[in-house]
């Protein structure tokens, strides 16, 4: 029976591969190798190896140059100017962009060199948010061109060269985006290579440079805050605050320039959303993969409807504590600490509600035990270590925070609200990492699924010794690959398949179908509430309400230099943190 | 013909796994699925994805919460004293031997839990490696209990335990790693796991604290450095440099005190490479891995003699040159900079030589092609990932030369020196890289790989319509696997298979068979050559021969502190990058 054949869209070069020089006797493999698989039988897949290891090195040492020219600039080396930074990111960006138009120009003239797409990455909910970003970026470059005009007198020409470059980058950077993401690319690979990951490191940069004037600001507004607080015996210097000239248009200048900061956050968001895709894109270079039929997961806001409401009130909530925060914040002793007081409380309410939803979450997942989904995906794993990698910038600022309690030796009563709140934070961390990997890890129950078990029992029982070297062939045994991908197909099918015919596990996988609807509407829930949480915690730090530095404490034992390097490293990707786990758990609600 | 089934070796669990139901058509699959396997099929690799998880993130919990009290000690935060971060420490260390001793016990009371070996994992020469630095450790440590003896008054008694815990520890660890390096663990995985990882990270906390140590050492050497040459407008200030009272025996104390800061750089490495190997433990836990037969690879010193006398005339001309180097350099300015033009000349030449064996090597790699080795095999990634990461550090100091010299505005001659020297250090670790990665990439070429191909062309010759399924399963398809890990096996194999049968390449690798013995003698000499090169390189750093610091004109660029801040960030991989590419070269030159 050829059907499995047509039904199972496996790969003609996987096959011809595997299949070696049995295409004789194999009723289903192609009828040649084409002439790309003669070139990976020759070794194709020799100098990509070379090809990957060569790229990254270019990349590490781009980075390295810009992070320390960067480096250079915020501690004030001597003959290190802000131009010299800029000329440096506008020279990267401009290679990007002649890079991005080769490989658009390209790919349309040779539409059939790029046919296969990984379905997983660029997921539509990451176009989308990155298009949202991008927007609000382009909005911060033009009000950055307007703050060059206003001071054109005193600024740099590298100044004014900066924004405009960054809007065009931004915006062919979206549509290559939007066009190539899912791109998996076979031809030309080296030059591909260096190109994308050339890509990935300029975004890298730019969130840094992002970054580091988001925090020189904060730092200032800091400052600004300990001299009203009566902090008066720090030496306080505002660092590259303002420009020495007058702005033509006084008040257009100072709109501009407040709103540069508060926009600040979305163009970190968009460049590290950037560079993610991009990496996706430069691991998928030269890798086989399954066809797979994608299984669409809209996003249904029916069944969801408590999650929701819970999350909401926790959002708009939020919204009101940092907006009184804000305007508390160092006006006086006693309201600092006022606000300082209900930032915690209400901060320690959603972690606990965050951390109670996790665990119900992890312990549904206990009883009902699904297999996990195995098969290489480059997007998940990243995904997975971002969670990991990022939390780590919480957990930093979080145990600096119980140090300095157990440390200090004045204990002011606001300053303990801080220990339960640090606490909550690694544990919420901690609780909602374990349940989003496994999430995004457990297998979806499809009808699809149900079908493939069928037609192969069907087979296995009907056909005689030869349905083993089919059942072999199409459920999850073609491993020889071209490139530094293990090549796996559906292995979960033939797990299932397994358990069905060796005549166990079928009371327990029937019990479990029957508790499904129910637990799934719990976990729908709890993804939603969960998502709107996240969300709410990224406002805060986002927005500048940030208590590490008013508490005052941290500050105490420390010493104020040590702890701004601290804050200034971790908090990026505690930010980050909270907005990538809001994207992951917004695909966990949709696949759940 | 069940002939290929008892030759190679599949484990019995991977077929049971991927055969599933169709044990009584496939001619040689085994009887029936081992209770471990029902284990398996009943969804047992499920709460594993999450023990990892758990694991990891307990572990940078632990790792973070150190570091920071590390950064409190050294920033002298209010309240934290040393005793403090000892006794963390030292409480690590405790929980550690804990475990290792019910692990031992345990894997000699139910020996048959462990059967399975990583071949790969705990190479001989690392653990030879690793003893040879234990043992300088272990001196280390008595020196310290020494030195705590005659400052016995003015020291807390950490100080005198933490030398004794480390003594222990660094001997069960020792045998941990000789007996148990290659366990693939199988059993009782998630306290496995926590163990294991908690080993990890100790060790990678030891590993900070010395390098803390070490660097606040260098810091005040180099002070005292500055205070010669006339710098004395520099707030100098000597940080945690003797105790407060005086030794009761004075000559062995300063002994003491010199040697612990000479012995140091082993101690470094020697936690550095137990926590690579500790972290191949960890990774390998609940993997399951082909049963390869080992390809024996001894060293032989035979063929090498122009690659070896060459590295050993760097080698010692290294040694000689350092020793001058300390005896000129901080003496007078004069000297300084004599002994700076004298090393940078020196290195040039040896960076130079290398660069060049480099890249022959790479050029011989390119005119003799063979197939990649794809297979899973975490201790080999790991080596690749570590040689990158860990050449980042070189790079970031050699970027901040570049760009001191691009930026200064007085340049003394020596300084030019320098320009040459960074570019190169960029350039020989790239190459290097490249290099090693390739070579440890290369399938090695066996008698038994013939001896495959031969059976497998003869076998599909002579069976009939059932031949494909037998290829199948005995040439890498068997993919369906519990662990984390794609199953992969003898890739490479049905690869090459593939080619003969196809009737193309055959004169290809004619033709690279007979170029193979004058190439591979010199590949053998590049390595030997580049290894000794590599643990000459190692010399400088390690013993306190600096010119970044020495150099003086990254300070006047970036000032004192924060260009220290890099160095002390960046010295420690770089040193650990010579160190362990020294090691890679080792293996490349076995296997080659």
């Amino acid at each position: 029976s050829p059907e499995p054949c047509s039904r199972v869209l496996l790969p003609k070069a996987a096959l011809g591969l595997s299949l070696g020089g049995l295409s004789t006797v194999s009723p289903c493999s192609p009828a040649a190798p084409t002439p790309s698989d003669k070139e990976l039988l020759a070794g194709g897949s020799y100098p990509q190896k070379n090809a990957e290891i060569l790229s990254s090195q270019y990349g590490i040492n781009v980075f390295l140059a810009g992070l320390l020219l960067m480096f250079a600039w915020a501690v004030h080396a001597v003959g290190i100017r802000k131009s010299d930074l800029l000329s440096y990111l506008i020279t990267l960006m401009l290679i990007q962009l002649l890079w991005m138009l080769w490989y658009i120009c390209r790919s349309y003239t040779q539409k059939r060199l790029i046919q296969e797409k990984d379905t997983h990455a660029g997921a539509r909910w990451l176009k989308c948010g990155i298009t949202l970003f991008a927007v609000i970026t382009l909005i911060l470059d033009s009000f950055k061109i307007g703050y060059f005009v206003g001071y054109a007198d005193c600024l740099s020409a590298t100044e004014g060269v900066f924004p405009v470059t960054h809007a065009v980058h931004t915006l062919l950077q979206v549509y290559f985006l939007w066009c190539h993401a899912k791109d998996i690319i076979q031809s030309f690979k080296t030059l591909e290579r260096f190109g994308v990951i050339h890509s990935v490191f300029t975004n890298l940069l730019l969130w840094t440079n992002g970054v580091l004037t988001e925090s020189k600001h904060q730092l200032n507004e800091h400052k600004e805050r300990l001299i009203t607080l009566g902090f008066g015996n720090i030496s306080i210097e505002l660092d590259d605050h303002h420009p020495h000239c007058n702005c033509s248009t006084t008040t257009l200048c100072s709109i501009f320039s407040q709103g540069i900061y508060y926009l600040y956050p979305f163009t970190i968001e968009y460049h590290i959303l950037a560079s993610t895709m991009l990496y996706v894109l430069w691991k998928n270079i030269g890798r086989r993969v399954e066809h797979h039929q994608q299984h669409k997961t809209p996003f249904k806001f029916h069944g969801i409807t408590v999650g929701t409401i819970l999350g909401l009130i926790v959002l708009t909530s939020t919204i009101a504590i940092v907006v009184v925060y804000l305007i508390k914040i160092g006006r006086s002793k006693v309201k600092s600490e006022l606000a300082l007081i209900m930032f915690y409380i209400y901060a320690i309410t959603v972690l606990t509600l965050m951390c109670m939803a996790g665990i119900v979450a992890l312990l549904i997942y206990r009883l009902e035990e699904r297999s996990l989904d195995e098969s290489k995906n480059p997007a998940r794993k990243l995904d997975a270590d971002l969670l990991v990698g990022t939390a780590s910038g919480s957990w930093l600022l979080s145990w600096g925070s119980i140090l300095a309690i157990i440390c200090a030796q004045a204990h002011p009563t606001y300053t303990w609200y801080n220990l339960p709140y640090s606490i909550l934070v690694i544990i919420e961390k901690y609780v909602q990492n374990l349940f989003i990997i496994e999430s995004v890890h457990r297998e979806q129950e499809t009808a699809d699924d149900i079908k493939t078990i069928r037609i192969v029992t069907v087979s296995t029982e009907s056909t005689l010794s030869l349905a083993p070297s089919y059942n072999e062939i199409y459920n999850g045994t073609t491993d020889v690959d071209n490139g530094d991908v293990p090549y796996i197909f559906n292995g979960s099918i033939s797990l299932q398949e397994g358990s069905r015919d060796g005549g166990f596990e079928d009371d327990k996988s029937k019990a479990s179908s029957s508790v499904a609807p129910a637990s799934r509407s719990i976990l729908k829930n709890i993804a939603a509430f969960l998502f709107l949480c996240n969300l709410s915690l990224w406002i805060p730090p986002a927005f500048g309400c940030r208590p590490e530095y008013d508490n005052g404490l941290e500050e105490i034992v420390f010493s104020l230099e040590p702890w701004i390097i601290i804050v200034n490293l971790a908090m990026p990707f505690s930010i980050f943190y909270c907005m990538h786990s809001a994207a992951s758990l917004f695909e966990v609600n949709c696949k759940t």
